[in-house]
């Protein structure tokens, strides 16, 4: 039977080409969160479907690629619903997978504990340019350090990799799940509305100051907390902003528990960009910027303090982003444990470093081996003792056929790289 | 909702110590195969249902991992089988997807096509002792040379990497299918019989001359031909059996489609043996062996060329084997090719590295920089200008909070292999 030879819709066969970029990639993102002190760990790309529908990752759940029981648990008598069908699930991302890894591993595991995964997820998204329904998601995390070190260093070490990779502009953005709640308590916002508040606003760079206006009146909220919402933004992005935010969150105009939130938030920003800035080193980072973003929430509702999200100038959107989930591991499992984690997808990296013509660092000497049909005996022997040194010396050596058409053969080689040919016959 | 901790059955979590021995075993497995022309390709852990169950896949097609269909194709009505709900599943090895991905990327791919897949494969098969049903396969595939010099490179590189692994004792076992079905002509079996045959002659090592001679009487194979059969391998283990088979299978005693099929077979294994004999390099690949074993077999139907397996003395059963399978990409695609490749399992390789206490080459110095609670300010600075400093000159710097309990804290990180802690305060 012919098989169907396109790959499954949304997915992608990868090619001698791209996997060359892909497999540098993974080199440097390995040696560079190593020198952090990060530790390389995997988990199975299946988990158990009931981990991966427990509510903490938002619309992903609905995403998710069902694996089908088997054997005599699979029975459709008094079956009610398909979900009755499946105990396993395809990991939708890395985070669910490295909660119940921290809880079924931490005794073996130090205090704290710096993560390192780079592994496949899976998502029955609508494919589109740039979404694919498998892809590389790479995490780091920082289980067990409730201080502002987990953030400076993830921070530092990531843009120290993106300048590794040779990009040479690109902005983290930076904010603070509590700053979000002391600019809504500042406005008068119901707390109940904190959630719908933040999710509109998220959209600020795409619908304008205007849009969001109209939306926050749409969801019903009083016209006066709007007003005193916005205003918070009026000052304009060309000035710093955070003494700005500061000022008004942590004075008189703003609630007490707000003004104690804005105070510890403010701080916590200002700790990690100090020292962002202080050991900054234009030669390994890029000249990258790190700056505060009023408006920048990240979508997940886990996050309980500093957010951040990188872009790339050459990617249009962002890149990747993370931030600090303090209560996730508790809800998750039986264990009480700060973190810090950030995430990126590791196609979009290996994406604009094609677009930029990208070619690993060479790889040394590539020999072409052809032998003539019915090469044997000592000449074969020869051969193969001439492709030995050369390989014991460094080089690439390809042994092979040569085809008929020997000259379209060594125009393929030669545009994979192969600088020299060397016939053999008997 | 607290989350099972426990990984899916049969899978597992990869702890950094394992994770630095596979990531070893990676980077030299990429190197080596690399240095012999091989280039690295990826297919989606994910394919069509259509393409796993074409009987190609033997035994393994049974125990496949379903995905259940998603949306508005996903329903319970007018179903008569769980199977009607399913539109993929999780590859059970990398030769499908290597047929598939061949006949789909063809006009991009060198001629002949050298891929190297390091990949993870799923079957739902009865966990036990070092049988996972999430592993990693590493397959090595020469596409397109219908010449012995695939086989010869497969098993010099193979080899190599065993030896440059650290393996010093290992056997690789040949033989070649036309020569089996040169036997079972010899012996005077129908066409027919020949697939019990085989099947019954790979339990040899098993069940022993004895029981094989019963296994096929009790086929209701002709006791004279059994007989004749048995008489091929009577003599003895401790003697070189190319020669014996050669003269028995060639000579006037065989029949005349036989006796073709033995001389050409024999020459190829000749060819294959003598070829790796003459470059082998007891440094480079250890003191393996190169050794004919007629009763060699390979359970896929598939092959139908010469056949090797690998054993290493530290690992009790086979690492890894493949074979010639010269008509399976024409049986899958529209494309006949030739195709010879070799299959090993990855968590074998490791398992026995770990078994050994081995461990990868020293990084470097690992310093641990450990803040006192509350650390800010100059203080916090002056540490990640100094872990900065230390990085750029190959160190790693782990940076973290000082636990309160810092002499465990420390006791850890000594076994995680950090030799020199800096302590830092305000």
């Amino acid at each position: 039977m012919a098989l169907n030879k396109s790959p499954v819709k949304g997915m992608n066969d990868i090619l001698p080409e791209e996997m060359a970029v892909r497999d540098y990639a993974v080199s440097l993102i390995k040696e560079t969160y190593k020198s952090f002190g990060f530790t390389p760990i995997e988990t199975p790309c299946m988990e158990h479907i009931g981990n991966l529908t427990s509510k903490q990752g938002g619309e992903n759940e609905s995403l998710i690629y069902k694996i089908m029981k088997r054997g005599e648990k699979l029975s459709l008598e008094g079956v009610a619903s398909p979900d009755d069908l499946v105990d396993n699930g395809l990991r939708y991302d890395l985070t669910v997978p490295l909660c119940r890894f921290y809880a079924n591993n931490q005794n073996k595991l130090p205090n704290p504990f710096k993560a390192l995964q780079i592994g496949n997820v899976w998502r029955a998204d609508q494919p589109q340019k740039g979404r694919f329904r498998q892809f590389t998601q790479c995490d780091i995390d920082v289980i067990g350090d409730s201080s502002m070190l987990a953030e400076i260093e993830l921070i530092t070490a990531t843009s120290t990799l993106l300048g590794r990779l040779g990009f040479r502009d690109f902005t983290v953005r930076l904010n603070h799940r509590q700053l979000l709640k002391a600019m809504a308590a500042y406005a008068g916002f119901p707390e109940e509305s904190y959630d719908k508040v933040f999710i509109i606003l998220d959209k600020m760079e795409k619908i304008g100051f205007d849009g969001v206006s109209r939306d926050l009146l749409a969801e019903g909220l009083a016209q006066a907390s709007v007003e005193s919402f916005l205003s918070l933004f009026a000052s304009g992005a060309d000035q710093d902003l955070l003494p700005v935010f500061a000022d008004k969150l942590t004075g008189s105009a703003s609630p007490e528990d707000g003004r104690h939130m804005a105070e510890s938030a403010v701080n916590d920003i200002r700790t990690i960009m100090d020292s962002v800035a202080a050991v900054k080193n234009d030669d390994a980072q890029g000249s990258f910027r790190l700056i505060f973003d009023p408006t920048l929430v990240r979508g997940m509702g886990y996050y309980t303090g500093p957010i951040f999200e990188i872009a790339l100038k050459e990617f249009g959107s962002s890149v990747g982003g993370g931030g600090r989930y303090d209560q996730l591991i508790g809800n998750f499992t039986n264990l009480q444990a700060p973190a810090c984690g950030f995430s990126f997808g590791f196609e979009r990296i290996v994406s604009v470093l094609m677009e930029q013509g990208f070619a690993p660092p060479a790889p040394g000497k590539k020999l072409a081996f052809l032998a003539e049909k019915g090469l044997a005996g000592d000449g074969l022997t020869a051969m193969l003792a001439e492709a030995a040194r050369e390989r014991r010396a460094g080089a690439t050596v390809l042994v092979a056929t040569k085809n008929k058409n020997s000259r379209f053969q060594m125009e393929q080689l030669e545009k994979d790289g192969y600088t020299e040919f060397r016939s053999f016959n008997n």
